[in-house]
C-alpha cells in the first residue's frame, strides 16, 4: 500500500479548514490514508516570512476575507468568518496529538469539531476550556485531557511537529505532501486529485 | 450585452501568463469580452505590500518555481521559467496600449506574443528592441512603435492604468474583475467559470 499523505495545517487557517473537509475523502478514493499534523503558523511565519492574510495591507486583507467565504461557497462548505481571528491554537494542537495517541479516529473527529467550532459556530477555540469542552462532547475524559495539555510531553510533541514542518519547508497552511510533492493551499485540490490519479504529471 | 470582464496583469507574471492563455476563451463561452490591462507590479507592491514570489524566503521561492511549472502542466500550457526573472515590463505595456489604439485585435496578438516570448522562448522582453522585434514580427511598423514607446502620451497612459489598478485595490497579478467581483490568481479560473455560469454564487 502507498505511503500516507501528510496534511499540515494550523487550526486557525481558513484554507486549512476547507482542506480538512475534503482531503480524507479524496485520498480514500485513491486508497490513500492521510496523516494530519496541526502546527503553529506563528512559528512558521517567523522562520519563513509571511503574516496572517487578514493582517496584511488593507486591499489584500479585504480580498482574503471575501475569498475565504467565496471559496467555501464554491466548495459547498459552511463558513462564517470568526469574530476573533487569527487566534492561538497550541491547546487544540496539543489535544489533537494526545488524542491521536489514545485513539486516532477520535483525534480526527476532534480535529473536525475544532475547525467547525471556529469556522461555523464562531467559537473562540484558543482557551484550554474551549478545547476541553469540544473534546468532552466527543466523550473524552476532561481531566485526563486537561493533564495532558499541561504535560511537557505534549508541549514537546507539538514543538517536534513544528520543527519537522520547518525542516521540510512548510511555509503556510495548508500544505499537503504526496510522495515528496508539496501542494500549498486548498485551491490545489484539483492538482492533488490529478496527482493521485496519475502518480505525477 | 453584459459588460466586459477586466483582466489586470504584469507581463512578467507567470500566473498572469497562465490566465492570459485561458481567459478570452472562457469569457467568450459566456458571451463576454475581456479588456486587458497590463500594469507594473513593482508600483503595485510598493503601494499594497508584496514582493515577487521568487524573491521571497527560500522555501516560498522554491515552492513558487515548482508551482509555476506544475500549474502550467496541469493546465496544458507550455512553460519554461525565464533566465531573467522578474524583469521590467514598461516597454511591453506601453507598446500594448499604443497598439490597442491602432488595432485591438493586433494588440491582443502582441500581448500573447510577449508572454510566450518570455515564458516559452526564454527571451528578455524588457528592452525596447525586444518589444519592437516582437511587434515587427506581427507586421507592426517598427519606427512608429519606437516613437510611441518614447512618447509622453504612452507613458501617461500606462501610469493612468496603474493608478486605476491601485484605486480599485488590485494588489497582484493576475486579477480578473467580473461585474465588480475580484478574482486573484490563475487558480481562481474554476470560480470564474462558475461565476460566469451563475451570475454569482
Amino acid at each position: 500500500m502507498a505511503e500516507p499523505i501528510d496534511f499540515w495545517f494550523d487550526f486557525s487557517s481558513p484554507y486549512g479548514y476547507l482542506m480538512s473537509e475534503r482531503i480524507d475523502d479524496l485520498a480514500a478514493r485513491f486508497g490513500r490514508k492521510v496523516r494530519w499534523h496541526p502546527i503553529l503558523l506563528g512559528v512558521i511565519f517567523k522562520a519563513h516570512g509571511g503574516a496572517p492574510l487578514t493582517l496584511q495591507h488593507p486591499a489584500r486583507a479585504a480580498y482574503a476575507l471575501r475569498d475565504f467565504e467565496r471559496s467555501a461557497r464554491f466548495m459547498g462548505i459552511p463558513y462564517r468568518h470568526p469574530t476573533r481571528f487569527p487566534l492561538p491554537t497550541q491547546n487544540a494542537a496539543r489535544a489533537y496529538y494526545w488524542l491521536h495517541g489514545e485513539d486516532c479516529a477520535l483525534a480526527r473527529r476532534f480535529a473536525h469539531a475544532v475547525y467547525r467550532a471556529l469556522f461555523v459556530d464562531d467559537r473562540d477555540i484558543s482557551a484550554p476550556n474551549a478545547v476541553l469542552e469540544i473534546a468532552a462532547n466527543l466523550g473524552v475524559d476532561r481531566s485526563n485531557l486537561e493533564t495532558a495539555l499541561q504535560s511537557l510531553e505534549m508541549k514537546n510533541r507539538l514543538k517536534e511537529e513544528v520543527d519537522s514542518a520547518l525542516r521540510i519547508g512548510i511555509f503556510g497552511s495548508p500544505h499537503v505532501i504526496i510522495d515528496g510533492e508539496a501542494f500549498f493551499g486548498a485551491d490545489r485540490l484539483p492538482q492533488i486529485e490529478r496527482w493521485l490519479q496519475t502518480g505525477g504529471f
